[in-house]
């Protein structure tokens, strides 16, 4: 067992359990060269886009087909030896680290389409494709999958975090997306959950249990997903409000009227600064929502009009309109930019991402008293937010030398969260538990509720291998 | 341990296990005159919507708040006796009857809304509360629940079978529309489970591994589900075509251009019949899409223009039309009588529904096939659909005098559902598996997804008290 680090009142125990030389042994035998036991390897597996650093996995496996997760969990499960699952290494809460030991198990290599069905509207893949090839792979067919996290992300990563993003407000989340699934289980079984049907009643829905399970009961190794057609008319815009409360109130009431807007951004006067100086965009520095509006022509007409309404009796600019593929390629690229456009303005900086999702009535109370306290608080922080869901996005900034910014950040955050949970709502929208909400969890969920989630993992991983100390201590 | 059956082929065995006097003393010192042993009471909760009758439970227990299923679940737990939770009895696959004995937990009287959260589209309600209930109580709010089934169903007893009908197409099941839940877990325990947030990411989705789960895993006590604001417009059409055939692929082409149709459902010539008998529409006794489409005036007018525009290439008639909400109310309830109506038109019959639900590019393959089969056996059926979502329905019906037309009946819905699974659907669409598809279900998830589902129950529900002997057998 390690000491304690510095974080140990924010991650759990580091217990990297040992790593039989007998396993690596069987690794390199079954894998040659796809099992790596570089450090350089391994570190770059045993990170995500978090601010925590941990020892990194034992060795790290290359999986080019679902029969090599397979034999790769089974080598592993002989040994009781932990297994990580690793997609593209996006992830915000340091799903990845292995503060238990063990193995990870790349699947980026496993990037086929294996069968768009463009008249069922659905597309079946492996689990390293990401959203962007994804979305290429299936341009000509008239069709796209809608889900956005911002990055690059796979879509097995995806679906094991529960991912969402800024088409979420119409498109629902992986939880609505994702029809079924191929999992290797933690004694190395191929098990299918789903079917292509759009709906079914046939017994436990092992599909949802499986998003957002973090790696915890399985490797997902195919999965189907549902795509849409591309609307006849996309039209994108802008609109600058003189508060952030401004720009607030407008989504609220835009979601209480039923509008199908696809997107709505809140971007902060701080997030468009940054996004200004690193994207060269020239958007005036105040609050504002980035919209999307999908449909008919008529129909697009008819809800940006009635959105503008809105906006104007809150204060809000006339639209700044995209209509083009290209202009709105740019304003995304820039939104999605934010959080690199924000470690840019502080070079050297880390960033502690917050992840709060309350009910819409809610959202004014909940974003702006902790925007005053991260105002109070001399931190530099952006604020991006999928508002029309609820749910929004601090970043602090922080420099790494001054430990006493992060104790800050984390109050901030803590405050937060604790915020959302009164006002029924949840600590993490969309980037999952990972190591950094387990408190926060309990605290949502209940004792008795985690306990659940603790038996189930019990169950279904007796060795307790399948990515360990993430979502509950156990 | 009772003979085998004339249906043990059909069903599991019935093996009743004992219910010590003892636990009735101590839930009738409990509950005093809300538990009844009376042999009416108990034959009316052993049964439900399907053509199986099986002995009933030892007690009926009249639960009026969360506390009362709690108590009666530690007591039957003591015991080890079984629990069985009822709502208003429409369901269809043989849920509620006491194949192992134990108890019924009737939550009818639990029938209070609890919270309407208009302004986030949510409400809060306890189990008992029908979908007609509950969308009187929203009336005022200017939002609705779309989830409609037919039958006036209980909302917990829509969750635990993950139910959804006409309205499916556009708004999901209730796996899309349930927010959040308490549960009575197997020991007595009272959870929560989700939030009024949109969307999380907190850990495993036990919402969605309690709804569907049939009652196997835990009592539902509390539900928050999504509300929709009305449409500003809505309208109704009917339209007849010459073939089931050409209403099918005008159905798979709507769906396949992405129009967000509300509903849209076959109707063919013999349910057509039927409910002119019975409801006196003098509709024109040739298959039909019954259709709804909801959005603003004009985009109402532009659904329902491209709509016919498809029906008429595929020889449809001239759309007529039911704008007002007492011509729309006509014709639903004559849509949801369809069952009724073709009881009435064999009378003393039983029927045997089928729910099979495939991928839209499948639908006419898999169901033309199967009106083949069931116009050459003779059996008189009646045939409606949720086509848009791919699931349909053929009701047989049957001489409960004539054994061997339950023979028949079970052979066509056995060659439906190896049809469906082959086309990669689901044997189940809405119904559940209860009692009569268990066997369907290890074909279509396989032995090992089935067994993962086993391992779930056996870890949250070790005595084998909830609801046992439905869904797979344990």
């Amino acid at each position: 067992m390690n000491a304690p680090t510095a974080l140990s009142h924010l991650v759990p125990e580091i217990n990297q359990r040992e790593v039989a030389p007998a396993l690596i042994d069987a690794l390199k035998a079954r894998f040659g060269a796809n099992c790596s036991t570089a450090l350089v390897v391994r570190e770059q597996h045993g990170r995500d886009e978090s601010s925590f650093e941990v020892p990194p996995p034992a060795a790290v496996v290359f999986a080019e087909s679902t029969q090599d997760v397979a034999d790769a969990v089974r080598l592993a499960s002989e040994h009781s030896v932990p297994v990580i699952p690793f997609g593209v290494g996006s992830s915000l809460e340091g799903h990845l680290l292995a503060v238990q030991g063990g193995i990870s198990i790349d699947v980026s290599r496993m990037n086929k389409v294996l069968s768009i069905n463009a008249e069922d509207l659905t597309v079946t893949v492996q689990p390293g494709v990401t959203r962007k090839q994804l979305n290429e792979a299936v341009k000509s067919t008239g069709l796209f999958f809608p889900i956005d996290p911002g990055a690059d992300a796979s879509i097995g990563g995806m679906s094991a975090t529960r991912a969402s993003g800024t088409n979420a407000v119409r498109y629902g989340t992986m939880r609505e997306n994702v029809l079924g699934l191929e999992v290797v289980t933690a004694s190395g079984e191929i098990i299918r959950t789903g079917t292509r049907a759009k709906k079914s009643s046939a017994g436990y829905d092992l599909t949802r249990l499986m998003v957002g399970s973090e790696g915890t009961l399985g490797v997902i190794t195919e999965v189907t997903v549902r795509l849409y057609p591309l609307p006849e008319a996309i039209s994108a815009a802008i609109c600058s409000f003189p508060s952030i409360e401004a720009a607030v109130r407008t989504t609220i009431q835009v979601i209480q009227l039923g509008v199908p807007i696809a997107r709505v951004e809140l971007i902060d006067h701080n997030s468009v600064r940054m996004v200004n100086a690193h994207s060269k965009l020239g958007l005036r520095e105040e609050p504002m929502l980035l919209m999307e509006f999908h449909g008919s022509p008529t129909g697009v007409k008819e809800q940006a009009e009635l959105v503008q309404e809105i906006a104007s009796e809150h204060g809000g600019n006339a639209f700044e309109w995209a209509s083009t593929p290209e202009e709105r390629t740019r304003l995304w690229t820039a939104r999605h930019n934010a959080y690199f456009a924000a470690v840019q303005s502080k070079p050297g900086c880390k960033v502690i991402s917050t992840d709060t999702c309350v009910p819409i009535s809610r959202l004014a109370d909940c974003l702006l008293d902790s925007v005053k306290e991260a105002d109070e608080s001399g931190i530099p922080y952006f604020l991006v937010g999928h508002v029309g869901d609820g749910n929004f996005h601090f970043g602090y900034l922080l420099d790494p030398n001054k430990p006493e910014e992060r104790v800050v950040a984390e109050k901030l955050n803590h405050d937060l969260v604790s915020r959302a949970l009164r006002l029924e709502g949840t600590c993490t929208g969309e980037h999952g538990v990972g190591l950094h909400k387990m408190d926060f969890l309990v605290t949502e969920a209940g004792a008795g509720a985690v306990e659940m989630m603790r038996t189930i993992k019990r169950a279904l991983d007796p060795k307790n291998i399948m990515n360990p100390g993430k979502i509950f201590s156990i």
